[in-house]
């Protein structure tokens, strides 16, 4: 037997914003699994803002996706069929499997089997996993909110920031979440809890976020940039922490911006306010993943941590899904789901 | 008896560079010591940096100096008259005296006894002070160099680069300094013991930069700004440390530069980089000043730290001083010998 599978390929590299013509679907055959590999249904495929770098020549962290080749991805699979020893039919895996229905994948690559009973598998591509461990790892390694503190963060409805908020509140830190809209900053205080939502849409934002934080900022955990750590910079706290995981708000920028250059304002403040500014991936922290499974899985059993899955359906719609993640138009964790 | 005291005061805030007019001279009267309290002849007047931020209006990490208010200085005196049970006369102390001849201050502010016999009392003032402390501390608690890794420091023949090379070495770190001139360069190559000493004069001093660090750059401990971290920045490796405890290439500035804005460009390399930027002072690791005074001690009485000392005469020369110093006129560490 050969299995068919459908896939999405780097067509051309984005010039700004991604259109659909940077993509293109294609059908391919794959073999039957050889030793050590196993054989893989996509069922959820993850969308990211991570991606738009990979769309890029060497711009991002990690390697930028060849032209041609199937674009990256986190997906949720059920294996269908093994020859490795730690796989079998019918398992439910965490696997880095790319925009495509089928894949044949080293058994060695798949990150973790997943268990139903401990959490809807989905969750092993949002707040169960990478985005869920970024919130985890940014705040335990870099963030460390302490009780009293005050933390902002932006996409609050987004699987890292939502996680980011409710993993500090649960530390005792008073928290302020930003987002897109009336919708979203609804979810945002009210299921998950947030002590305050501010729509960075308004008018008067900047003026609003200073109302909000009267003992100002202690963490900001920076994943959007733009407008909004802008409206932040100002209201740091001497010894404040920025973990940055993301700056989704310039991933289509091309080119500088205009001046005036603020670069120089910002070293004058991280020296005047002692601020520790650090860049990282949950990858980073490889060592932090066995705490973030156990704790997260406690949260999820015992309903301590909320999370929203914004899932759209079938493996041709992920384009068009990622250009409105890229926008802040998906409501939460985006997921496609391929069957 | 009462004490003649000679004291520079504030005269008005600079626009930019200070000039003498900045500076008044005065005369005062001290009384005799009341309980608790110990009357000081200033020997050593130290010049630093961080005291032209104290000469603005909130612009700095601490509290400006006011208009008609001593200049703010650590000094190296002696003690003429206690009535502190802990300090007598003939007690050569470490203070924080100000711009005078003589001071009458608290016991309790006092912050150490110095003994000649460890090491001269002015280097209190220099790599067995401040500058050392903040080069040790920023060392300790973030730059962390590793044996191997590279580490790049500026102002390096100053009492902080210097110190900030010498211990990254005892570290097993290769260490490029960057000085003006020629003269400042054969110091930090030869007595300092730097790998590589750099003058950011040349007009090709980037090109010199890379070429010195053919494997990037670890550890940039960041005392000056400007031109010296444009040229630095685009050579970091991933996980690189930049702690950051001065900015004096921009301290004379007035408002901002002209663009492009290169803040987001900033943000995304600490993001793809996985760069920790972090300001600090030294006051900021008091729990790590027994230990410097441990090891530094060792290291001085042992000959492995070398230290210069540029020292000038007389009070009234403390403003031409700190001028020269903010444009890299010193050579080594500034002192005032004030008798």
């Amino acid at each position: 037997m050969s299995t068919p599978t459908t896939r999405i390929v780097l067509a051309s590299r984005p010039q700004g914003e991604p259109t659909p013509a940077n993509f293109r679907i294609e059908q391919a055959v794959l073999p039957d699994p050889g030793g050590g590999q196993v054989l893989l249904e996509n069922v959820y495929l993850s969308l990211d803002p991570y991606m738009r770098g990979r769309m890029d020549e060497g711009r991002s962290y990690a390697a930028p996706v060849a032209i041609g080749a199937v674009m990256d991805g986190g997906t949720v699979a059920r294996v269908i069929a093994s020859r490795h020893p730690g796989f079998a039919e019918g398992d439910w895996v965490l696997a880095h499997a790319g925009w495509q229905t089928h894949a044949l994948v080293d058994g060695a690559s798949l990150r973790r089997k997943l268990d139903p009973a401990v959490a809807p598998v989905s969750t092993a591509l949002g707040v169960y996993g990478m985005p869920g461990f970024t919130a985890y790892a940014g705040l335990h390694e870099i963030g460390k909110p302490q009780a009293g503190e005050t933390l902002v963060v932006a996409a609050a409805s987004g699987p890292v920031g939502a996680t980011v908020g409710q993993i500090a509140k649960l530390r005792g830190a008073r928290v302020v979440g930003i987002a897109g809209g009336a919708a979203k900053c609804a979810h945002v205080a009210g299921e998950l809890g947030f002590d305050v939502a501010l729509d960075h849409r308004a008018p008067d934002f900047a003026e609003r976020l200073r109302a909000a934080v009267p003992d100002g900022i202690d963490v900001y955990f920076e994943n959007v940039g733009g407008a909004v750590f802008e409206a932040v910079l100002p209201l740091l706290n001497d010894f404040a922490r920025v973990p940055v995981c993301g700056l989704v708000a310039h991933y289509n920028e091309r080119g500088r911006p205009p001046g005036p250059d603020r670069l120089p304002e910002l070293m004058a403040l991280i020296l005047s306010r002692h601020l520790t500014v650090r860049g990282f991936i949950q990858r980073d922290f490889p060592a932090l993943y066995p705490a973030f499974l156990a704790d997260m899985g406690r949260w999820l059993a015992a309903g301590a941590i909320a999370y929203r899955e914004d899932v759209i359906h079938g493996l041709e719609q992920a384009p068009a899904g990622l250009i409105g993640l890229l926008a802040g138009r998906n409501f939460g964790k985006l997921l496609v789901k391929l069957v």
